[in-house]
């Protein structure tokens, strides 16, 4: 049987535009549109795609099978329900939805109608995620202490919805999301106890446009994860430390980066005594060349529309879904955490 | 009156030497020395310093009317108030002592002496220290809401007595003193309200050799301290965010670093949308270059003698002391908070 994804797009806006035109490349055949907005559904014509400004009517379209949600966060529920109880698959934007609560309403609602529930966490197929998994999974620096993931940018300023909390607007709601899903997707088994996260508004004057969270793992790395959307220097996407080396990713493209380590040699390593303006340092001299290495960052082959294929396998029984609803639930229950730790000004105790 | 410092040396170690090779340079005169250790005391006679294995006989040198104090930290409560009583006054490495009570004694001690009681918090005039400070509160970038402060190196193993507890051993106590002590210095009048720290151990098994250090200002910027001492890539030595640009110094020696800020103009600055491997992003694509403008890090004048030339500017009644024991006393009190938030593994609601 030769089982397609026939994608109906609920909301063809930024990332409805992006289902639109990259969707096909995983073998989907994209065959409807739905949107409030009559210029976006000009646009979803113009790219030949059927439009509907008529959610029922998007719904009953000839053999649609599959709907991918990507409208503001505040409405991702109730299309989903929606959606479902038409028979449809749902793959929903990121987040989910706003709370653990809503998203449990969703998958009930999934399970009822015997239908896929996913949610489009397409970062962990990142290129500069996987690499970074693979040098810590495969232990080239040793025990893994701290795990820092940093996505800077100095765009500044949100876009329509994304500035209204009410929208689920705001950076946690935004790249957190992905950011949190890539790091407990990395340690499914292993429960965050503590959760510490500051909040801030740097230009934006709703919504979080600065985060740094603090995850502390039962036995696991300490977990750092930062977003700024006003920081004209960036800082390294990841910066690992273990206790056989450090690993660095400067960037998305993984161009620049790479893991160092001690090299075991009889030259003493720290003999040299530093001087600073206002005095000495000796711990923080730096080490004679020979007694570390370099290494490039290794290759990894990562392809996105995997997830698509996911898909089709699981419409098919092959396969079990990758991007799973209690993956979605514990990010959730995460974020909720992170923001009652923000607004308490203090670490929540937590089993996540 | 020419009155001059007649300095003695308690602790002829690495701190010690330095004291006894650099204070000179700021018009001291050093006149003895004193250490438990024959070796140590045989490199004080070589250096043309009259050398003591006796406390008593050491205090009682002919004109000495000044003591560094530059022992392991456990000692240095004993020593200091042993100095006082024979009517010298006191200058003490970092830490000042190990505990807010153990300070207390000692500054209730050196007001019955009439003695001064200081600390060696020579950072706060080192350039990088200096050149922030300078940036930030120009204004330069805004009003600041985050001052990362790092230090990094590779040593990865505590020298001698640093790396038992017992000693005061430890990054906290030892970099952390001074990093702590800076910021403090920067915000006199402002409460840390909150502190969140995790201590950590990469290779030695009983110190801290890596810690991470968030403090919560009531009025001001989130503050973060970092010391890593197994870090082969070092992330800047300060990162400081503002509303209006953002600052970084890469090093101590300030040769390379700067300030960015945005430049208002009729450029959209964030129409661009960077495709990742996996997705699209528009709020960290790069900025056009038109809309923002680098600027060098400032020249600073810095001189750690002005510690020196203060404390006899005291000593005759002509200048309030630099250092002042109320100033160790609060960074005492913050390191007391820190230990027991690591312990608690949770942040701790303070007034410091």
């Amino acid at each position: 049987m030769t089982l397609k994804i026939k994608l109906g797009i609920i909301g063809y806006g930024g990332m409805g535009h992006w289902h639109g035109e990259y969707a096909p490349r995983a073998g989907v055949e994209v065959v409807a549109a739905y949107d409030v907005d009559p210029k976006r559904l000009e646009m979803a014509k113009e790219n030949g795609i059927p439009a509907y400004d008529n959610l029922d009517d998007f719904l009953q379209h000839d053999g649609m099978n599959f709907v991918v949600i990507a409208t503001p966060n505040d409405v991702h529920k109730e299309l989903t329900i929606q959606s479902l109880l038409a028979g449809k698959h749902v793959m929903v934007e990121k987040p989910a939805t706003m709370s653990v609560a809503d998203w449990d309403e969703m998958v009930a609602e999934s399970e009822k109608a015997g239908r896929i529930l996913t949610v489009h966490q397409n970062r962990r197929w990142d290129r500069d995620y996987r690499v970074m998994r693979k040098v810590v999974e495969e232990g080239k620096i040793g025990d893994v202490l701290s795990i820092e993931s940093r996505v800077f940018g100095t765009g500044g300023a949100f876009f329509g919805w994304r500035s209204f909390p009410e929208y689920g607007g705001g950076m946690i709601l935004d790249w957190g999301v992905h950011l949190f899903d890539q790091l407990m997707n990395m340690y499914p088994e292993t429960k965050v106890t503590s959760v510490y996260a500051k909040l801030m508004t740097v230009l934006d004057q709703k919504v979080d446009d600065y985060f740094k969270v603090t995850l502390t793992l039962e036995n696991g790395p300490l977990l750092h994860v930062e977003v700024g959307t006003f920081a004209f220097y960036k800082l390294p996407r990841w910066y690992v430390i273990g206790n056989d080396g450090t690993l660095q990713i400067d960037d998305f493209d993984c161009k620049s980066g790479g893991y160092m380590k001690p090299r075991y040699t009889d030259t003493p390593v720290a003999e040299v005594v530093v001087m600073t303006t206002a005095g000495p340092t000796r711990m923080m001299a730096p080490r004679p060349p020979e007694t570390k290495e370099d290494f490039p960052l290794p290759e990894v082959e990562t392809d996105w529309t995997e997830l698509y294929a996911n898909l089709v396998e699981v419409m098919k029984g092959n396969e079990e879904l990758i991007v799973k609803p209690h993956q979605v639930r514990r990010v959730l229950e995460l974020i909720e955490a992170i923001f009652r730790s923000a607004e308490e000004g203090r670490s929540l105790d937590v089993r996540i």
